[in-house]
């Protein structure tokens, strides 16, 4: 059972404003909920449905609430409630460069939680260990973010910094590689340095002030057909997630 | 101005059963309603708000109805109106094999109409002009699916048929290559031969029947770290975008 007070502060995680006041996110989904069980996070409550027992039994050390489908779904920020949902601490990130992998992404303007969601599960496909999102990127502890992760955000570390200073400090030890409509073709970015491959929002690109500081720009190569015909760009997520492939690949 | 009936008869064709009753679907935002106005789809339609007027100065064969934001947000299938829709005729979709591309998409048990408009997004990029969808995909006229085509889906054919039936016909023509969690490196995959990519749920992978026909399976590389601490797969618009992108790298 949950108290009303419970209930309604779970509720209010759906807004930034009040996880950041409670230090606190909802986990939903058996899946996801078990990825963050088994992760070095800090687990406040799990809440199920009778239905969902069995993927509890084995959570000893943790505060459980089993309440009715009802009840559930009154807590779900989706159409259809998952029967499981973790209330987990927000942790403190650590921001250190020296143990970066050798490429990071940043974005810039990212604003719909799906795509950053999609991003962190790709990074970690991927073996990115760090994202730094300018202060401008929706919430990673948004519901669809975290529901897009599946669970990667677990491992991977996103930060959220002033974009342009950060990389400022950075190039000293980063090569910068913006992801732009017109640019090198992808296969031509350099696999032997450490780089950070930046991405901005689709409608607006990376912003004036981060591409002043970056070196060069690489594209993703259309089928060259009849340029008139083709759509205008890629969705932000799968254009970053190309470019890692390729740089995995390398 | 719209009656009464044209308002409820556009709000209808959220669900797919009034889709098929009116042969149309709709269109929203500039973008995606100047994609459709451009191509050989034929336009039922326009309703925008005032500010939104800019946008169809230049459709003058078309039938507009202006209207205020409160309308707009009652039409729209979104949380916030893009102030400007397009009804459009659902069109009829030539299935003629001869005609198709050198690399065909299929796709399998895909529900998530995000997922498929993106999808539609990047074969388009790719020069990819045919796709084939299983009957338990989602409806490509689903308003999110539209959406996330960004206006590709003027561009792309689009097919449902019985999956296994008309991937047994076409493998004459075409070699069958699965995306899976287990199989050779995507990299591996032959160039110069005419193929079918074959996309499967996140959940329940390419089902028993059209794996049975399928030759060969490929996926797209991980990390090679510690296989223990990484994500179990990728989203599947992800995997599908970068096959897409290393067969037209070859």
């Amino acid at each position: 059972m949950l108290s009303k007070n419970e209930i309604k502060q779970i509720r209010s995680l759906r807004q930034k404003k009040y996880r950041r006041q409670h230090n606190a996110f909802v986990v939903e989904g058996e899946k996801s909920v078990s990825e963050v069980v088994k992760s070095h996070l800090h687990i406040l409550k799990v809440v199920h449905t009778p239905r969902m027992s069995h993927a509890v039994v084995n959570l000893t050390d943790v505060s459980l609430s089993e309440v009715d489908e009802q009840t559930m779904q009154s807590l779900s920020s989706f159409t259809t409630a998952a029967g499981i949902l973790a209330v987990v601490a927000i942790p403190d990130i650590d921001f250190t460069p020296d143990r970066f992998s050798d490429t990071v992404l940043a974005l810039d303007g990212i604003t719909d939680p799906g795509n950053l969601g999609t991003i962190v599960r790709t990074a970690d496909w991927f073996g990115i260990t760090d994202i730094l999102c300018a202060e401008d990127c929706v919430d990673l502890y948004n519901p669809k973010t975290v529901q897009a992760t599946m669970g990667s955000l677990v491992r991977v570390r996103v930060h959220y910094v002033p974009l342009a200073e950060t990389l400022a400090e950075l190039q000293r030890h980063f090569e910068l590689y913006g992801l732009a409509m017109e640019g090198a073709p992808l296969h031509t970015i350099r696999s032997n340095v450490r780089k950070i491959l930046i991405a901005g929002s689709e409608a607006n690109g990376i912003s004036t002030q981060v591409a002043s500081l970056t070196g060069k720009f690489i594209s993703i190569p259309a089928y060259r057909s009849n340029p008139h015909k083709r759509p205008e760009s890629l969705n932000v997520s799968i254009a970053t997630a190309i470019a890692c492939y390729e740089l995995n690949r390398k």
